[in-house]
């Protein structure tokens, strides 16, 4: 048995920001930060909301935090107690990730006696619109009490404020805060509802953005008072009749109670793990980090809508501005795909419906077809910045090109919608716009092409590929082989067409707005064309743009010893890595991984071994990329330490805080997806062949056996792995 | 009548570096620096030798500084006299341009009277091995003098020391000072013969890397004391008997008798004018400034031999490491085609002389054909190097790509080739190797041309044009346009061979070497489908390349304002001018200039005035392409001012001496010849028409007439331009 709960016992003010991170509880509506209840902005306390975003002048556009109605304080004898000002005798916050729990218990030392608060909360997975809260307080001594309860609307953001105005009203008890955004004038309501099993003088105040209740009582000592707080959340962008829905959400928790409120999250959860957990036997650390893991992405997961993607940092916060990345599609989708397709659907027809977004801004760069955003927000925004990175010698905003040269991005689209009609065998999300979207993508790439006049063979310069620190560069073999990928897939997608020519309109339509005479012999011979150097002969090495191997070749520790400043960029035009060949992350390794069928295994090792040192691992997408293709080059003690890297990153928090001078913390799901990623596909070793569901497992040392339970193609099946054997069995779903 | 003099009264050292350069004299062969008797190495005196190299340790390879063999010093009644040290009560150096011939003079006042010193010296014009000096004594009191003389072998060097020895010897009361260089073990041979009229106690002795004579004598008030040297100088590198032919050369002069060896001077210099000097009437000034830059490129052009090129900073030093740039053929050339072709010829000979080391280069990139080395040295070495620029606020060097991506330097050898074709009608030079530089260099461009798939058209992407500001761009319009002049040159020469089958091995070698059926019409589609931007339309602006509309469109002002360090570089990838629309030099306006026959003048026009305010004139070869332009435009006015700027760079000294924190000080013959071509091409129109010269005179306002002799197809030209009228007369050669 593994614990399912994570704790931390005293206090420490240096982890108010990772535990953020770290014991956040959500349920794809919104996250709710591991913050404790008398937190204010300084402490980065958050109920952070998914897919609405607000922009304040020239800064950044961001998610949205929620006006804070968890906010709760006590005063005893006249005086406040408060973390983190008030040193506690004893503290403790735990988080029961099976269920999305999280505790903080809380005592002080007065001269009267101790007084102990304790706080549970969780955002309902099964009404993800509800957050229910439950608040002890126990003295030792009787005491005069004023607990102060209610909206915070002084609310943390990163490039705020987002609210021009915040209004609160008093609806039969229930406290409601109505915030209007900036740039749009959406409005965010957020509505509290409280209980108590004891009575108080209660004073309801407006003050400093906070509308608050002073609750007035006498404890008895040894006595528990609890409070309940109930907080419903609805914005303008939800539905018409969000204010009212706000208001019956509390009322209906009201009325339901607490303890059954609380039971139903629960059962929803626990239905979640009936589908995904990851039993491994012979090493319960791995164990537990796998599924503190999924926990991630279930709490993250949009299951309130069927079109929403996920931010590269979950909904932990405003970092990478709440925008969606390449992450979804290549790191985060396959856990889904395998356990909730229709969550998969979800995030991909977030990709279909801004289409429009990726087609205007091929147009602005002269483009044709789509570009998808390299930090997509609403309708397919781009969120990202000409400018990214703050020189620290200079205090300059240095031009970065991961915006307009990271190409790749729409290729990663394609191949989430064509994984996700290989696992599901659905070809309805093709119908439905998927096909649209990869003949767009194709024609972006297509426009892209060039050709050496003296050469008959398609390239594709001056990108940046998966590895940052080299930017424009050409023929960077990830981008290549992706770009071809998209043109296969657009062939793929053209025989379809052809061939079900009256299975529906949409191919219909589709039909009359392309002219597949021309474009499949066209895509079929970029495809065909499209410049992929080999390995070479000597080594065996795949060189990961042109003129890289004339690069620098020096040990990270040289590079690091360089750098004349902690937080300076390793990148850009004179980054100590650039004239390198150490680079940021998997690149040429990301690439065989997802084509190894094409190479031979000793190919796969050699890049892995070459690779492998020159690599910062300067991003949470790097390890899991690793530790899969040495699973499929044989060496499952070699990927262990990948896997684990991968697996506990938001557990150890040792992921990068800081790009240049851009705080860019908060939980990293793509590194929880290849962690689930590499366990399956790679330790476990499901794969597909000729549309079956195949395992090879390579189980590293001590792992005795693994279980777990996988769709596939509309059927459910529960897989056995052991070292020496695997058993795929349809399972009733 | 104009002042042929230029000087300078009292003694102020801060201008020390800077009288070397404007001060200097020269003769191809070699230059010496306007530096004083007494200076030693702090103050920069220099014998700069023409084509020779070394190179110490990773240090940039430069030119090499003779052993000082002017070196002279005085002591009176046993206190030595000298400067910088000792304030002198009257001082002044002179510069007679017309003849090439430095003068000092100098008085100290001592508590025993005055004593003045008096030397002129010059580097034969006649004799381009030897130096001759005289240095004349006085003193207002007798007085005990001791004359200290001889040969300085602590040699002023920028990346040295070069000499890993210097040895002395005596010869027959000639010192001879060998020196042998770090890198190649060449030998630099100085030998220096003394003549006086006056008796003295002669010792010599070898200290400290000198060889000095302490000569002793009694001086008596009121007499003038004459000391003669001769300085004979060769090179392991010019001829095998190199010791023996420095000694004969100092003999020889001595046998002359100064005033003869001068007087040979003074009139091989007088036969330069007589073809080149230019008279203005109406505007002595201009014609002073004018004239003094024809005394700069008649100062290093090397006709001593039949192939060598011209430094960018010509023989003043050893900035920009005494590399040849586009510089010469594009700016200097002209001159020499028009007064002395056959100096052109020797320029052009050193790039066909040149044309496997630009072969070589090309192949180290992967490229065929001839890519010529950016900063060219011996053999056409590229001494640029990858990092050219020194990053103020990190002390970094910052790679910058100047070497592998200013690729137009291939295009401005053709141009040098084919403006000696039309200027002199002489194909010799094609047969002995011009033509097969020009197909090389087309080669070279060919094999760079890259086509989008999805467009008919050729393009040049990745390069730096002139504006080096901007690196790394797409279409640079000056780039293309010249790489189509290139292919049209090729074509035009396979033209020459095809109908020429007859005339010459040397064709018919070629005719061997290169497969002119398949080349033709290769080169004359690349010219075909070459992409050249066209005017846009409302404004007539030609986009200097892809995407320079959108950049941020400030005032030099602006830019100069953000600026954080007074030397930061303001291009590469971050700096200040870099995302802007502020320029370095000339770009488009050049290649308008060059093929202005293409355009409607209205289109010149708009350019100008477009460009001018966006251009930093951060190169002196920038002025001169704006003054040509605006005759050109019919607005000599407005030349006049760059034309002013161009003709006086080197008196007023105000170009930059500093790129980051790298020295680049040093006389400037690009702007002289640009100044020459302004007056000639621009303000007196001279042009050639169907193989004919025509002249077109625009003159500035104040200028009554121009006169001035031309050379075109071996003829020899008396042009006289007035404000109405031209008349070119054919006169005896």
């Amino acid at each position: 048995m593994i614990n399912w709960r994570i704790h931390e016992t005293g206090f420490d003010s240096t982890r108010i920001s990772n535990n953020g991170n770290k014991y956040l509880i959500g349920n794809g509506y919104l996250g709710i930060r591991g913050t404790l209840q008398e937190y204010e902005k300084e402490q980065y306390p958050a109920i952070n909301l998914a897919g609405i975003y607000d922009q304040v002048g020239s800064a950044w556009r961001e998610p949205l935090n929620a006006p804070n109605a968890l906010y709760t304080l006590i005063e005893v004898n006249k005086k406040v107690y408060r973390l983190p000002e008030d040193t506690p005798e004893v503290h403790e916050i735990s988080l029961d990730y099976r269920h999305g729990i999280f505790e903080r218990s809380t005592t002080w030392k007065t001269p009267e006696g101790l007084i102990l608060i304790q706080a549970e909360r969780f955002a309902s997975m099964n009404d993800k619109h509800l957050i229910g809260m439950r608040y002890t307080l126990q003295v030792e001594h009787g005491s005069k009490v004023r607990l102060v309860t209610g909206i915070d609307g002084e609310v943390w953001d990163i490039n705020g404020p987002h609210y021009d105005l915040v209004e609160f009203t008093n609806r039969n008890e229930v406290l409601q805060a109505v915030a209007t955004t900036h740039e749009n004038k959406d409005r965010i309501c957020v509505y509290e509802g409280l209980e108590a099993d004891f009575t108080y003088e209660e004073q309801i105040r407006e003050e400093n953005r906070k509308y608050l209740r002073y609750l007035e009582f006498y404890a008895q000592p040894g006595i528990s008072y609890h409070l309940i707080k109930w907080v419903g959340i609805y914005t303008s962008k939800d539905l018409e009749d969000y204010g009212e829905k706000a208001y019956q959400t509390v009322i209906r928790a009201k009325e339901t109670g607490y303890e059954e409120t609380r039971k139903k999250h629960m059962e929803e959860w626990e239905a979640k793990w009936n589908l995904s957990e990851v039993f491994i036997e012979g090493d319960d650390k791995a164990m537990e980090a796998l599924n503190y893991s999924l926990y991630h992405l279930h709490s993250i997961a949009p299951r309130h809508t069927d079109h929403l993607s996920i931010a590269a940092r979950g909904l932990s916060g405003q970092t990478y501005k709440g925008a969606v990345f390449w992450d979804t599609e290549m790191f985060m989708l396959d856990f889904f795909l395998m356990t909730e397709p229709e969550v998969a659907k979800t995030l991909l027809n977030y990709r279909i419906e801004t289409l429009e977004g990726a087609k205007k801004k091929a147009k602005a760069y002269g483009y044709q077809g789509a570009f998808y955003a390299w930090e997509s927000q609403e309708g397919g925004y781009d969120a990202c910045s000409d400018y990214n990175v703050t020189d620290v010698f200079t205090g300059r905003q240095m031009r970065t090109y991961f915006k307009d040269k990271q190409i790749h991005i729409s290729s990663a689209v394609v191949y989430g919608l064509m994984r996700y009609v290989e696992f599901t065998g659905d070809h309805q999300l093709l119908l439905e716009g998927g096909a649209e979207v990869i003949l767009e993508c194709a024609g972006f790439y297509y426009d892209l092409l060039v050709k050496k006049v003296n050469k008959d063979q398609y390239e594709l310069h001056d990108v940046i590929g998966p590895d940052e620190y080299h930017e424009r560069v050409n023929n960077n073999v990830y981008t290549n082989r992706m770009a071809k990928y998209t043109f296969d897939s657009a062939v793929y997608i053209m025989k379809l067409m052809e061939e079900a020519e009256d299975s529906g309109s949409k191919y219909h339509h589709l039909r009359e707005q392309y002219d597949m005479e021309t474009l499949r012999p066209k895509y079929q011979e970029a495809s065909d064309k499209l410049y992929l150097v080999q390995p070479q002969e000597q080594t065996g090495v795949i060189e990961q743009f042109d003129g890289y191997t004339e690069l620098e070749d020096v040990s990270i520790e040289e590079v690091h010893s360089r750098l004349l400043h902690e937080k300076e960029y390793w990148g850009g035009a004179y980054g100590v890595a650039t004239h390198t060949k150490i680079i940021k992350q998997a690149d040429v390794v990301t690439m065989l991984n997802l084509f190894s069928k094409d190479y031979d295994k000793d190919i796969l090792l050699k890049n892995w071994q070459y690779y492998e040192p020159r690599t910062e691992h300067g991003s949470s997408l790097s390890a899991c990329m690793y530790a899969m293709l040495a699973c499929k080059c044989g060496m499952p003690e070699l990927a262990y330490p990948f896997f684990m890297k991968s697996a506990l990153s938001d557990i150890t928090q040792k992921g990068k805080e800081w790009a240049g001078l851009i705080y860019i913390g908060g939980t990293h799901p793509a590194s929880s997806g290849g962690a689930y990623m590499t366990a399956i596909e790679g330790f476990a070793g499901i794969h597909i062949i000729d549309g079956t569901l195949k395992a090879a497992p390579a189980l590293p040392p001590g792992w005795e056996s693994m279980r777990f339970k996988l769709v596939f193609k509309g059927e459910r099946y529960q897989v056995t792995v052991t070292r020496e054997d695997a058993e795929l069995h349809k399972i009733e779903s």
